[in-house]
């Protein structure tokens, strides 16, 4: 099939903060059963990718495995090049496809087989975690786990949305906020909060976009958001949230991975209202949660929310099909990845770090 | 209507830890519109009660407002022995009505009509708490609030109902945990442990009952649990939960108002469990929560409960009519009530405490 | 407080396909305990008000009821002119108020009080059904019933909205189709139709319109259907329903109330998807219904939808004051009652039918 | 392996009311890709399979396909004798195994990956209907989609469940009624019913049992019911639910395949309840439907249900194992077949059908 018999891979090189990526020529890989190959075109690259590199949940007790050889990334986005036999009936050598944060289920456990989320899979492979992930020009996955990437979303928009896209989405369900309900996104302007901004609007929220600064309100006002609450000049974002919302917000979903962010998310709610917890804090003793006097009393509900189902991806996607959510792309290739980690770790980095992998 | 004009009530005297309870005669009160006059047969002790009576929740900004004339109590039953001319087609003299922690909601906010919930009225009056309660021989309250008692249930049985049931069915239903599946209840042989152990029984659910003991255990066994995890003699709870249910329990319910308690809940869930609030402790930084990690990987839920709607009440009462659930009571007088408090602090208390009020 | 003594009213003469309206002189009630008395600035026009009036429903049992005076009309909007004594806690003279086909529930059986639906209250009075309705200059109504207009929303618009519009935003809610997903609107040209384009736009829904001819095309696709089948030139709905949707629409609303309409919907549907019904026939022999091989092969549900409660009729207001959903408005006065609902039963009426009522 | 080459089935020989069941000697296939081979202990004979042998729903296009060789049954149990390579990890000979309605599902389209239903799957293949059911000693199946049998569940009751079993549960659980709620089950004596009063009450619902006659009454009491109606001696059955429920039941279920049943079911329902439509008639022309009057002002809700997923008959099976769920059986042989169809069509059968099949 005219492959080559090396490729690039950008890989994990020490431990914690002094990690750092070196790009190295490693031999491309043979699809084994029920598995495809797929020459990953752009990949996205998420808080989570950069919390790995540098073992930031050591203390937690989560680090990417050997089986990874050391290749993070799971926002791929490419053309399938190679088809076990047994899974040629499911792919062929040229379609489009997108390779996700989970990558294969077992599809026999209670979760795959519960008609709500085969995301608890206790066998499920994670790329870049559990098995190598789309920081490599060539990678191999499974077969009936894969991503048909739909007409009318481009590479470099697929690859963000197979893990930003649908957490963002996802997080935005999980918030039983309905349309024309309120929903509170601090972090608005950021990688996550961008995005959530888009799909929220798209399903009929009402936005009140918090993040700081006049270009983040800019951005935030014009991808929807109704309201914008500036936290550097604004003293008091509880009363501001209850001045619009009157009884505060039905939804806030929480993207920042810090004590600040967690602690003040539920005062913002209204009564019965839902907190979604998304950002990953690398202190384990931070918490999502709630004093009881104050979760009994208002009787809220904090819901913890990653990822999505493959079906779920599908339906992130067709909102980009459809026109109505467009990630905010800062363009790198795979040598940018140190550089745009620690951008990202600075604040610095604007929407979503997208690389362009495969030549 | 042959009244007597003054009464007995139980009044708090003095503050905090050193708070006493003092049985002074008072004025009986006269309906003012859409009231009624309610002779208090029963009234059960809840650990609001307790925790008011003792300003427990002082640090929280919490504490009993001057209108109740320091008269706690709010899970009152008996018979309406005056009813005010604009409510003659709602009551008579005679009927059994219940007093509950909700004395009255306004029925206009977007609480009382948005279909969902009254509990939340900002408006509400609360027995007890800013209103006198049922610790006096005679209370006033809302005609449009108070709950018809049906046949089936006597008053003693009644009075525990109007919240510690009320709560402990609420938080059953609260935890969506569906017949054939696993609900963990600690402190399941407690005040509302062993009303929980029954509702989630009648509801379908399998219910493990973690308490210390054999008398709780067999206790716990004999209300309907399915298996009981003996805290004082297991090393690891979380593990024998594991063993129980494969990939942990689909809901648990947190009546304990304590550090510990809150800590291990979310453990002990499988992944899309719920964990649901409902003790309320002293210190107010203590969490209802997991890590982030925890949360969002499992897609866990932590939601608050307390008390339920007029609605509620009837079903939890109808449990009762049908011989499904009956508190198990620790007999009173209001004389006894600060001896019954300090049973509680002291865990010695069985059952629900419940008063004989009125003569 | 400065009323005139009598008003105009529009009364229904005569029995079944015979009956007019003739425009009479009547009274201005004063309000007892509970009312309000509201000055009709507009009332819209509903089918149900034209079913009524020509005794379209007597084969079911159903007919406008003596304490009606033969005055129907529930889709009110105006000014309240006076205030019982007991209600002036909750309105004053000048305060802008709608009247709806629900006038008043009781507020204490199951229905009023079970957290979910006051609208099944057995006790409910209905505008122009069981009490006098809105065709008059001056309106009685239940002082905790009434809905509170918003700002932000014209009197005109207002009416429609009470009943009209209502109906089309909750059986959007009932179909459950989620952000994204396909809702097929038959009728979407119509006074229904055309409100329930707007409101499952502003919901995220994914709109096929279905109705004949360019005027209605135009109309639908500016409203903000995305796809339109226009039943005048296109031989089979269904496969061009499938065409585009792939399986099928996720929900469909019947608001014809015709045999075609009903009997056509649930094919229309891909497995899971919901039927919603609001549309009255005349002939109680029409079923809303399927066939049991096709329901429960594809397990479709079949849902019946009216009105909704006081909370959706302000969740519907908010659409408009949001400047989302306008209804399209056939201007006229009482005395165009009759021409316009020979126009309605012609099928001529564009959008929805509103009056001038009170000067 | 030591299995013989050949074996015993079941095989409709002829059309219509005139087909017959013939025993033939056929061929032991051997397992493809993704196959076991299961030798069928017990095998249940469900209404069904009645249907079909008989060509019942041909009017509505439904006929067994020439791929089942004409061998129907659906509700197998037996064990595993031969297990194809690429499913070895799956199962192993000497597993016991349980084959259902649906025998295999693509796990590729939107139906199998919407973490909702792969019951709705396009390409799936179904046991006796497009595929050699379970009326053979030895049945091919798909690995994947085979039900692992849980100790405590013995192969004869474990056939039933299959459908009957699981079509039961699903129905309960589409009903949507709450512990407590009420429930209608006409029918309740029969080979479905008597399975739904057993899960009815398991979930905490009240069941009121129609049928007819003392033995039905006697059962259906035994197996849990709180009320039974005889329609043998009631003039009034809507009125007889009224008086026992006041408003009406919660849900109805209607497992009889006739129109006095699906004309009957939607007015013993309260405001808001739900039918569950299961019984599959001969005449396209009967609907499982309600006047749009009584559908909508009642905001009914009619949903059709059919078997269940995976997991779905997982929970059902687990009922049984926990002793709480029991069919009764009339037990039978493969010669018996045309006999119990029979004795099925003249309402002479007791609880389920079931077949020896193996020896």
């Amino acid at each position: 099939m005219g492959l080559p018999s090396t490729q690039k891979a950008a890989v994990k090189v020490g431990q914690g903060d002094l990690a750092t990526i070196e790009i190295r020529t490693i031999p491309i890989p043979t699809p084994g059963p029920g598995q495809i190959l797929v020459k990953i075109n752009y990949s996205g690259l998420c808080a989570s990718d950069k919390s790995l590199l540098h073992d930031e949940w050591a203390a937690s007790g989560v680090a990417m495995m050997p089986a990874t050889q050391g290749i993070a990334g799971h926002e791929g986005a490419g053309v399938v090049v190679a088809v076990a036999d047994d899974v040629k009936d499911l792919w062929k050598e040229g379609d489009r496809a997108g390779i996700k944060w989970i990558a294969s289920v077992c599809r026999k456990c209670e979760f795959c087989t519960n008609g709500v989320d085969e995301c608890h899979c206790p066998k499920q492979l994670n790329s870049g975690f559990s098995t190598a992930g789309t920081f490599q020009e060539y990678c191999l996955t499974d077969a009936r786990y894969a991503t048909r990437l739909p007409e009318g979303v481009r590479d470099e928009e697929a690859g963000p949305i197979m893990c930003g896209g649908v957490t963002a989405y996802v997080a935005c369900k999980r918030s039983v906020v309905m349309p024309g309900q309120w929903i509170v996104l601090p972090g608005a302007g950021g990688g996550l909060g961008h995005l959530a901004v888009q799909y929220a609007k798209a399903m009929g929220m009402r936005v009140i976009a918090i993040d700081g600064g006049d270009a983040k309100r800019n951005l935030c006002l014009k991808l929807g958001a109704e309201e914008f609450i500036d936290f550097t000049t604004t003293k008091d974002i509880t009363a501001e949230v209850m001045r619009i919302t009157t009884y505060g917000a039905h939804g806030v979903v929480v993207t920042a991975a810090t004590k600040a962010g967690y602690e003040q998310a539920p005062y913002l709610l209204r009564p019965g209202g839902t907190m979604v917890a998304v950002g990953l804090p690398k202190d384990p003793k931070i918490l999502a949660g709630a004093p009881p006097l104050l979760l009994c009393l208002r009787k809220l509900n904090i819901v913890g929310s990653v990822v999505g189902t493959l079906k779920d991806v599908e339906e992130a996607l067709d909102f980009t099909a459809r026109g109505l959510v467009h990630p905010i792309l800062t363009m790198g290739k795979l040598e940018d990845l140190d550089r745009l980690c620690s951008d990202m770790i600075a604040g610095k980095l604007a929407g979503r770090a997208c690389l362009k992998v495969a030549a």
